[in-house]
């Protein structure tokens, strides 16, 4: 089974131990799409081409319009005094718009009653919200899914805290 | 003809002109997936799945990881005195990680010989690479196929340039 190993910057690779390779699939929704391609089962976008469109939109505003704000990188550059404002306010602004398509969308999880590639990049930010003390009491919608997508076994040891490289005192 | 007309925020979103509907696909990729699934011809995405990765990968590079830094709303978060300078670390530290992909993937386009939403990414973040003066010399491979992707009308027509809301200043 290949691994997330390497990156192209900060961006995470699907490859090898040993691959190395620069045509190696990176990006977290390029991996996501490719394993579902390739690696049908679990299923991990719906059939109906409406369903897919808004797990995509989901995946896509949490990947794309909230994560590359606040990261590392981008959080080092805005400087130390200033970074628990800026993801704070990056965070924010988009669970205003998440919460908002969340309560047409969701069943269950993001999507209706099925674990999607939008409750795949739901979790981990949550857990960066908490780590920023965002008030996710303001997102209902987003809190509920939440809770029930860790509920899941494969989410709780898959969890941002339950990584070989998470920090002593993020730790579960 | 779906239209992509209101937004999420700053995302793009596609509906008809009375939609406002939140369950109307948004976000770049989702919009170009959804279009590639229910109308099929022309074909963005190739039939390999590897390939088809990799098209993904660039497409996530570019939207995910470098045009949200450079967008609007954070270039005002930023301050006007420190913009040009973020924006252009922004674009170069991208274009470095691009460049290199490219070397592997691209022909005559970003992922072979043929168009694909890889390409459809590709041409507006050079624009804005131009609009932040950054030096595209230092980029021969996206320089190339940026100029090959110019040649075509449908690249013509919609380029940034020629948008019913251009600046007077950066009209073609």
């Amino acid at each position: 089974m290949a691994l997330p190993l390497a990156s192209h910057g900060p961006r995470p690779c699907l490859c090898s131990p040993h691959c190395g390779s620069l045509t190696a699939p990176s990006g977290q929704l390029a991996i996501i799409e490719y394993l579902e391609e390739t690696r049908p089962t679990p299923r991990l976008l719906p059939r109906d081409p409406k369903k897919r469109a808004s797990v995509r939109m989901i995946s896509d505003l949490i990947a794309g319009g909230i994560q590359p704000l606040q990261n590392l990188s981008i959080l080092k550059e805005v400087g130390q005094e200033k970074q628990l404002a800026w993801a704070q306010k990056a965070i924010s602004s988009g669970f205003n718009a998440l919460e908002q398509i969340l309560q047409s969308t969701a069943g269950k999880y993001c999507v209706g009653d099925e674990v999607s590639m939008a409750d795949l990049c739901l979790v981990p930010q949550v857990a960066n919200a908490e780590r920023f003390k965002v008030d996710l009491t303001l997102y209902p919608t987003i809190s509920r899914i939440n809770k029930s997508l860790l509920a899941l076994e494969a989410f709780q040891v898959s969890h941002p805290c339950r990584q070989p490289d998470t920090p002593p005192e993020l730790r579960a």
